[in-house]
């Protein structure tokens, strides 16, 4: 496929870049695992799409390994300097950059109060790499788009392999090793939302919604629109949209559903279900026929992708339909306005 | 002042609200926080208005106690069925109807693995109260509007009651004292921001932007404009908003901001002032005339709350703002639509 612009070329590398990590870091991982001393729960830090793989981690973790996970307040490190007691916790941070200091900070806390800490980053000698003591490398070469796509599926990748070798079970272990070639074929399948991009040309705003191992991936794909768009994306749990947002609802207003099969699949079918009574626009993004015949709009994704590793395909339509809307509105993808690759915050 | 809605009426009666729950639960609140055993960190259990009573706790518990708290994803306890091991834990669920079925199961689980259970509720007889080792019922008196609002400012004040136990420190319980009386202050100069609702009557979405302890007000007051105005608000921390959204900013794009003095005022300030040199129109609510200049509409807060409590005071203007909003708009502030009082999701 001849590619023009950094960010289609970067979307089109993932099975490359997913496949490599593998192969480069599995074992290393596995040593990892092994020295990591005792933990109860885990404290994660991280901001943008790394804070997406964030909350994929925390239903990985929790749902495999049985580690609860916390999501760092970094502002209390930082502008409060009153950070908590870690007694107990494993200590993560997560950057593509390596280079937030609100990110360092929480690893540094970590540090200081003698707690394992651990960064996983596609800067190996940048400063949140050489506060941690293990560092996982995410290898995905430089990322000259503004909008994250690969680091992030890599970052997936490593919180879904960190996830296996915790559980101790080989079938994980063996599922893990199968997301590349499912990516490949994500890939390939998803021509039809690139070919739909253009009705979304006039959308204001919308709402995205995913439930469990795919909450996460409502964020991404919000954030992915909310930047290379400018289109003013939400993203919730479908449970958290009952609890009031669903008032928003109106005839027409278009809703992004990441429902592939699985346990969290009957949830969203029911809110599709009734919102699609409302005479809301629905686009699915799905492996099940099941809720075809809701949509205005349908993305397939391949099947047999077990359910706690469908966030790293189910995130390509989001990627692609981001990127080809930003061309059909006369968008540069590699550079939204107002962003750079590096953000720093305190 | 003669009130023609429940809404109005219970906006209204916070000050009373507050003053009853503290005569009534502060000694027997300080008698709970002596009877639970130790723990390392916090899970809570929470939806709608009040996961950001729970997002508030965050805060406070942690820069007060240093207590790292974590917010609970409820799908692991019911749809997979896969809840985490949860040693050291201290297991919170807080629902106003205490009915959802999704946070009782988060207790349930707390209790089976023996760890220490409490339920924040305004329904001490409910499924969630009968769950809980220890109750703490916020008396705020039946809520007839579906949007919460005394039952929101009820729950983090009791946060912040437990915050100042917890922190042992007398100056942090007499601060907790004067809020009734600052809630009723207000409540008195919050007139501009109702006076103003006009303004924003075609508003199809706005942001609102909150940090640290008014992290929590942002997606409160962005909750508020969607149930009663269907407004599609989005909330963000100030740092949040910078590693990607920001990208969303345009000529006139409606910003509410939420910056009382205190530590992250000046991040919250810096970022009104990029949003306003890009042409964003600005509301802010902030007690320091620092921010005033960069506003298109100011709301006042009362001076002299501590930051840490001052998210009981910064959501009153956007109770105040969704309230006559809606009324400008011609619809019902006590009924929205899709929305019924109690939300039992799985």
């Amino acid at each position: 496929m001849p590619t023009n612009t950094f960010l289609e070329e970067e979307i089109y590398s993932q099975p490359k870049v997913l496949s490599s990590l593998l192969e480069w870091e599995l074992e290393r991982v596995e040593g990892i695992t092994g020295e990591i001393p005792e933990f109860n729960y885990v404290v994660i830090a991280a901001r943008g799409s790394s804070d997406h793989a964030a909350t994929y981690a925390q239903y990985v973790w929790s749902s495999l390994a049985g580690f609860p996970v916390a999501l760092a307040t970094p502002s209390l490190y930082t502008l409060y300097q009153t950070p908590p007691r870690l007694d107990g916790a494993l200590v993560v941070g997560v950057s593509q950059s390596g280079q937030s200091p609100d990110i360092v900070a929480v690893l540094e806390e970590g540090r200081r109060q003698g707690r394992p800490t651990l960064a996983i980053t596609n800067a190996p000698d940048s400063p949140l790499a050489n506060t941690a003591d293990w560092v996982i490398p995410i290898h995905a070469g430089p990322e000259r788009s503004v909008a994250a796509t690969k680091t992030y599926t890599a970052q997936l990748l490593v919180m879904a392999l960190l996830g296996a070798l915790w559980s101790g079970s080989r079938t994980h272990l063996e599922e893990v090793k199968q997301i590349p070639a499912a990516v490949a074929r994500a890939l390939e399948i998803s021509d039809e939302v690139s070919r739909r991009a253009e009705r979304y040309r006039f959308m204001e705003q919308c709402v995205v919604i995913g439930r469990g191992f795919n909450y996460a991936t409502a964020f991404e794909l919000a954030l992915k629109l909310k930047e290379l768009t400018y289109v003013m994306a939400t993203a919730y749990s479908s449970a958290d949209f009952r609890h009031g947002p669903i008032a928003t609802v109106h005839q027409g207003l278009p809703v992004i559903m990441i429902m592939p099969s699985g346990r969290a699949f009957g949830d969203v079918l029911e809110l599709a279900r009734d919102l699609h009574s409302y005479g809301a626009e629905l686009l699915v993004i799905s492996d099940s026929k099941d809720a075809k015949g809701l949509a205005n709009v349908y993305c397939p994704l391949p099947e047999g992708v077990p359910e706690w590793l469908s966030p790293i395909v189910s995130i390509l339509p989001g990627q692609l339909l981001s990127l080809h809307l930003a061309q059909v509105k006369g968008l540069d993808p590699d550079s939204p306005r107002g962003l750079t690759k590096v953000t720093r915050t305190r």
